[in-house]
């Protein structure tokens, strides 16, 4: 049987080579053709040493594949995805250019008009938990961004079950290879070990998504978020710790309560194989290099509080990974195919 | 003039290790003596060779010092310090044993009865930031926890000042160091690499003194935390972030809100010499070895919700170099003396 | 068709939870049953977090497997693989009880009397680049330790083919997962991390594998190996160094001695699937996960010296991905199955 | 007292903020002025925080000063140390510029041609331990480099002494400051962290001033020397390895030999205040932060090699606190004047 051929604009972002690395062990899609900028001509293998075997060079332009995944940054990717869109390509967006809906959020957020607002509405919000259906049968996934599929992961069952009061706070940690490949004194080495700090203070924007996609769970209910991302001295994973007030006789006031939670959450992700809730505190580095998000809902007594942990792999499940499995599912594949491996541990 | 003589019970600790150091430095102060336990006889050198300037040995009992610092793990602490108290030592105690001001607190938080229930009225709590004139003639200070230390200072003037509702969030990020020189799985190093997680969601122990203390400052509030606390991938330092809702009608609700509200804090700590209020959000690597706890809060206006980050060294400001600040205060000393390297960067 | 069934002896350990990550994504074979120590009926994903998907119990005993892996300690390994053997079992055993051909180099590396001697002399020394065929054939092989691993595969070319004086130094920089899940104040956190230290300054076990290996490629000479490991602030990684005079005459004297030395490590290692021989200076982070050895020979013109680079997973291609590939050996499967996942980068 | 001015041109490197940290906690000495490049107008607090307590602005010239400090890269360092040597004033020059005796040197390693070549016979070669009478009486000191400092201070006793054969292998590992501020993919945080890797394997330019040091210690030998030195996820440190056959009689063959090498090391440093030679295989992290350089001999009786090694922090010893050393014996302070205080550890 013959593969599907795929192929990765602008590979050379972490995205896209660990796109690459993903495609590699994928039985069924064989990446067929990358683009770079500043590094076209030159063998994969030669820029990325991991990549030797993978034995490709870096295009100007992709050519005779069937699915696209877009790598390049938000605003210089619209243009490049609508162009593939219009000539029937099927496309996984990983920038932020179509996840949300409302057009008019683009140059407050992003800091330019949104070319082809038509075009939000027929994309899918590419996070298999919420949307599979839709993705299912998408031509355009626009690929969520890492925190936020950390953190509606964390709050979904939660908000869809109308259990919390609207004021949410969103506390996450990153490691730094989130900040990309673009040289910047954030993520100089020496200025990022040893260091922890809170950024974005004044709105990230991977806030909207949050709150899109929280609101559409409950009709009743628009959240107020308070999201605050940190960076932290590790090069991989997100670890997002949520809060909300529990709405008044929603869960009994005692360990009975924990275990209802943690049914509500069991139940919620029942089907979904990469989400496993945990009867433990969960450690990012149980999802190093894999595409499972662990989710750990708990109450705090004391302030009658919902306490939520999940972890991810910000390249994996928050990137490359998820970008798989939603070509899994629009290519009709079992959603698991080419991401069974395992977190590398320790 | 004479020095005065220090001595610290249990050196070998990583706060008795800071300890040292600091007092190294101290132009009116001598370590005279150290005990430690399983390493009794040993030159201090030995054990710690960046200690080795200090020619000391380590004894089994402390001689001839006029003022202890007490480096013992809580439980263990009390005793000792009871029968130094008696015999009229001043004590500085790095432990929990004189931190709670209900004796009641010490059979749930910390798994004892507390053996001198009276003399907790007698011990002052050690944030020199709040209690200076208590400090000032107190013969016994309790030191304050780390993360404490951090969240107090976050929350202080936003609480005494009436600006915030009662319910509030304390997400802490601290480095493996705070976890002691006690081998456990959670600080060994191929576990804690790359990795974050959250713990203690049970309720750590911190708690009742960051309650405690924040009580004290507005009578008619009590503060209901919920305080969750993460361990990150590097040796040193605290970052906290504190959320709680601002009071209707407290802050104008533009940025004027925001400078009402950074004057507010910078009157607060108008004098306190080791606490910056910053225009930036901080990094705890501005803090590293030194004594400072850098202080700034913001407003998210979506959520109306008041935000305050913290940065310590939790070795220092968030141990032996508070310790080190009560010691000035309790000899009659200029608080900084001793203590005014600036932060080791990068 | 039947998959065949696989043991881990001591799963717990670094190489043995490495084992079991790798086994799972092993088309022809099952892992099947492991054996702990103090987990002994605990589920292995209880202890384990990243294996859950495995959904095995860690047993007291091995039973129904055709082939088992040892991850016990030296000296603890032995009896339990002489039984194994005596009942035809095929084992790998990842100890370093079967790789010294030499009984009397145990009591005094090791401080044991190797029990069974005339095993020795059966066993196959696990590092298929240089034994295959003899691996292919065997029933017990004993797995390299990850020094010796990258150390001969820098030295063997040069060594085989006389290039080089005896006299080597051998100076390795090792992750702190080398040294085992045990806990220790070298592998403790705030101890390895910001440090780096040489150590077994009087000799290190591993050097007699290193001896033994590369005396037997070349009868003319005795290799006198200086070798000095060093722990460096990672988890995962071994670079080692290796220097040698060249000997007069064997090499051109100008860039034209580099090409030479590159074809001849070229065609060394021209069917091994596992070592890439690379032009530029390599890096423990493109092995990260993966079983590769990436081999750099270069020349200082200034010393005649050869200088020689690798680069290795220390838990793969130096631990658990080696014993895999010994596996599929024995098994009579192609080398690689089951090992071409890509290095985890960044 | 009047104390000294003294002022830092390009304050924004590493080694810059380090004089600035290291001149703050002198006693003897102020801090003046100091100029940089993109930032000139600022607060020297706003562009590095943990300065803010210096309350300097970042000029564009130094004025008022008696000794200045150039934190300059190489080539741009020398226009601007002639200038101010031309008028008099006392300069340290932590760049490459008057390192090198021969003007021949500049054009192959560093690519320009030396401005002033009588110069170089004037300036001094910083290194205390070796020409403190000239530094003491000089106008014109070089800062050695990071590497160099490390690996002449391992190997001087032994060369003077005669011991070793000419032959040296020099294996350093240095943490990723030592590759300075400006952005560059090898300190990226996420190429760096979790990798290690061997550079400048052509030579790197730290040779030539290792060379020159050793050969002056001794008329009859020119040491041939094999540098490599690699890069180890860590932000400061800097270990290294040196390697060399014993010549025939100088050492006894058994224990006794290592402790008349440790003599012999011993003597050499007597009076050093800065060097300590070690019984224990040392650390970086024991030098954290200080002007230490930790230095411990031994013999691998195997092969009849010396093997050394050292410790040293890359931007203390290695640079600004070297630098501060050498101001201080110009100034005709004691040598250890303001570099008093301990390694910061853990």
């Amino acid at each position: 049987m013959q593969k599907t051929k795929a192929g990765i604009i602008n590979v050379t972002s972490y995205a896209g080579v660990e796109l690459a690395r993903l495609l590699h062990q994928h039985p069924e899609v064989e990446l067929f053709s990358v683009t770079g900028r500043s590094t076209t001509g030159q063998k994969l293998g030669n820029v990325f040493p991991h990549l030797a075997s993978l034995d490709l060079t870096i295009e100007a332009e992709l050519a005779g594949v069937d699915l696209v995944f877009s790598a390049l940054p938000h605003k210089e990717s619209a243009p490049e995805v609508i162009s593939l869109y219009e000539r029937g390509a099927k496309v996984v967006d990983i920038s932020a250019d179509f996840r949300l809906k409302e057009a008019s959020e683009y140059p407050s957020w992003y800091g330019f008009t949104h070319p082809t607002p038509q075009l939000l509405a027929e994309a899918v919000y590419g996070l298999p938990e919420l949307h599979q259906p839709q993705i299912t049968s998408a031509r355009l996934v626009a690929n969520p961004g890492c925190y936020p599929t950390g953190a509606i992961l964390a709050l979904a069952p939660a908000v869809k079950a109308g259990l919390i009061e609207p004021d949410i706070v969103v506390d996450s940690k990153s490691g730094i290879s989130g900040a990309g490949r673009t040289l910047e004194l954030k993520s100089h080495y020496s200025e990022a070990n040893e260091d922890v700090t809170a950024y974005a203070l004044d709105g990230h924007r991977h806030l909207p998504e949050i709150v899109q996609e929280l609101k559409q769970l409950n009709a009743g209910q628009t959240p107020v978020i308070t999201f605050v991302p940190h960076l932290i001295p590790m090069t991989r994973g997100i670890l997002t710790t949520a809060y909300a007030s529990i709405s008044p006789g929603k869960l009994a006031g005692d360990d009975k309560g924990r275990q209802e939670l943690n049914r509500l959450y069991q139940d919620f992700y029942r089907d979904k194989p990469f989400v496993r809730v945990t009867e433990m505190s969960p450690h990012t580095k149980h999802t190093w290099g894999n595409n499972f998000c662990l989710v750990h809902p708990t109450i705090d007594y004391r302030g009658e509080k919902l306490v939520v942990i999940s972890c991810i792999d910000n390249l994996v499940k928050g990137a490359a990974g998820q970008a798989i499995q939603n070509m899994n599912l629009m290519l009709g594949l079992p959603e698991t195919t080419g991401l069974e491996t395992l977190a590398v541990y320790p």
